[in-house]
């Protein structure tokens, strides 16, 4: 499946439209529609059930987008959240440093590179400008990828706040709040789903890199020592619940991180095999006690851990886990699409975990005429319980391929047995087979196939 | 109850903390802890089950924070979502002019006033500075709430976006692809949920007013000449929904808009009785063809409709029915916390409908050396169903009034009876009745009766 395909399937049935679309867009931002929104918000459900829930020990929270600066200095974003951009001194073009490297060679790893490094490579090898073909650069400069704004009425340093380039932060520093309100005993876990924003100027590969998207994540504050259990449980337990979801075990791999960044001992991404190659989905790192220590040194406030029964006192250490939800959707639509040839015929559906799916049942009245008040007091009762949707136009073929293209678990179809004998016929989008049920027996049927 | 006890209720059970707390925080935000998030979800969930799911021919959206900045020059915002700011020349306090001056009368209404108006009655009445207490202040100037931030690397006028103020330009600006993808009939309606941001100066009363807040919006795109039912319709809808959640009705009342704005027809509040008096909760808005008709010009994209029937084409009306998240979050809150007088003691408990509440169950071993392992278990199997704590620490009475204070709906006791007989005891947060229940009947007896 290319990626061309994946954007118009989401563009054409309502999951996934340009941003300010009739403003011909706003680069690197998209909007969810009716089904998307759906996808997305079970997709969060089913994480939070998952991770904070079901749980033991963890606990959610929902911290500002917008933080004290101090946040992001203590955690070095103000430093070292930085991109290395490079010009084009003949068309002017800007592009990243790194990316040029990657883009003409696999022998050297920018990642490990200093920026005098990567410029001396580009010049030596005289890597050409994609833009002009030339090769004539500037130097780098590190560009700080966290967007600014300014609060009150004056703009001056003081003012300066940022948009979080990633929501962990908020966990850390309601660390000793949620330890203390929960009355939690250390190992205790803070989840949090919420917005994070960056100020991308690459390319986006639709929802995989946007400037602004919603991450799941856990932290797992536990005692040194203990970290690295925690980290290899985490791992799986990620992996796992990617397989619950319907993730086909041969899109996805594991990727030891061979550069770990400042803070962590232990890193690792789950890739996702998307149409344009595995790319990172879900990271689990051991960030050792590095956060809760930088917020100690620059609140002045103890991050210190008092262990009821040892009366130890120590600064946790952190198991992080973290999945964008947006490129979760991602992976679940490539996973889930398919174009089916059946025996006359062949049809697009998207075979998606029932839990997930944006519509559970579609009511569809066999003959509009006949069958609509019916099939409006069935849907009306089922809407209570979960997505339902409407159709009534078409043959009822039609009316099938469509709920089998955006995933709809279930077609229920209204016809004269239901009117002379409360019965539907209820059809699995998956197996294209019916079945015959009273209609006081639907709501149980499908809330027992929908489950995760 | 007042504004104090409420916001350290807050703060020591759980449920909201000072945004980036250990900093000192940052004005107008706010966390929400472990009991706060799950709070907030359930109004979430139960809004968009009313509001989306529930409603015939409506559809959610999640459009993005940042937009095309012309959004907001079509919007109106550019140029007029402004507050007037006035200086004093002797202390350099600032001031909103219409708060000065609703500050010291009743007799004019500042929202009618123009800003010399507003001036020369500050002037002529001396009405004194609230920080020093002289009057000699500047001229009105007008300063724009919506935050500014720049995409990509340079910072011009082209690469200016906002953080939206409100939600609603996402529905605006995404109705023609809505209506196209769900093959959408006029009337139809769009719902969102999303936060957005205005740097408010002014105090914000808790989480009442904050620099980042969260929408549940529902617009309603229908045909001129039916606008004035819908928009009674929706304003029964919103009252309606407060009721269901267990708003007393005394706490609530019908604001009708005296001054409209220059895009409403028609416009109300619905009022909470806040610890501060009754303020905006929700609002019902008859905003015409305004939207669409300024976007229509803006982008040069027909806004039209078609009727498949008549073959009329119109811009439609619209019908807007928004609340704050956070400040239905507070009203709840206010209107559940109860100290009750009990024979022989005193309660805190919060008297939340059991939709709504963090947790429904708590689990407690009467004896933790006994009956831990069994309670454990019962633990595991009620979380897979819903937001379940544990508590085995202090007498089951402490235990019970820990669980009541929070809102828990139910509290399950186990005991010997447990290992012997299977059966706990379920106790009612409201009545404080107990009932002895079959381990297995415990799920539907909770399930049942958490139902909105």
């Amino acid at each position: 499946m290319d990626m061309e395909k994946i954007v118009n399937y989401c563009k054409n049935y309502g999951f996934i439209f340009p941003g300010s679309d009739i403003y011909g867009g706003l680069a690197n931002t998209w909007d969810y529609g009716p089904l998307g929104v759906e996808l997305k918000n079970n997709i969060k459900k089913v994480w939070w059930k998952r991770f904070v829930q079901e749980s033991e020990n963890s606990f959610g929270i929902d911290a500002g987008i917008l933080m004290n600066p101090i946040v992001w200095q203590a955690s070095g974003h103000v430093d070292s959240f930085t991109d290395p951009l490079i010009d084009c001194k003949e068309c002017k073009a800007r592009h990243r440093a790194d990316h040029l490297i990657e883009g003409f060679t696999d022998e050297v790893i920018p990642d490990t590179m200093t920026d005098e490094e990567m410029v001396k490579y580009i010049n030596d090898n005289k890597i050409p400008c994609p833009n002009c073909g030339k090769s004539n650069y500037t130097d780098i400069r590190e560009f700080n990828l966290m967007f600014e704004t300014s609060r009150g009425v004056v703009k001056d340093a003081t003012s300066k706040v940022y948009l979080r380039p990633e929501t962990a932060q908020g966990e850390f520093v309601n660390f000793l709040n949620v330890q203390r309100t929960m009355r939690a005993k250390i190992p205790f876990g803070i989840g949090q789903i919420g917005k994070a924003f960056r100020n991308e100027i690459t390319p986006g590969n639709f929802i995989f890199r946007t400037i602004e998207f919603e991450q799941m994540e856990h932290q797992w504050f536990c005692k040194e020592g203990t970290d690295s259990d925690f980290y290899k449980t985490f791992k799986e337990k990620a992996w796992k619940f990617l397989l619950d979801l319907g993730i086909d075990e041969n899109s996805i791999r594991f990727h030891d991180h061979d550069k770990l960044s400042h803070y962590a001992k232990e890193a690792c991404d789950i890739e996702y095999n998307f149409p344009f190659g595995f790319s990172e989905l879900w990271g689990t790192h051991n960030r050792t006690n590095y956060d809760l220590g930088r917020h100690q040194e620059y609140s002045k406030k103890s991050m210190e851990y008092l262990d009821p029964e040892t009366n130890e006192k120590y600064v946790p250490y952190v198991v992080e886990s973290s999945v964008g939800c947006d490129r979760l959707t991602l992976a679940i639509l490539c996973n889930a699409y398919k174009e089916e040839q059946l025996e006359n015929d062949t049809r697009e559906v998207l075979k998606i975990h029932p839990y997930l799916a944006p519509y559970k049942v579609v009511v569809l009245p066999l003959v509009k005429k006949y069958h609509s008040d019916k099939a409006k007091e069935i849907y009306q009762k089922l809407s209570k319980h979960f997505m339902t949707s409407y159709d009534d136009s078409g043959s009822i073929g039609k009316r099938y391929r469509r709920a089998d293209a955006i995933g709809t678990v279930f077609a229920v179809t209204i016809d004269d047995n239901t009117l002379n004998n409360n019965t539907v016929t209820i059809r699995d989008r998956d197996t294209m087979q019916q079945i015959t049920l009273d209609i006081d027996e639907i709501i149980n049927y499908v809330e027992e196939r929908i489950k995760l």
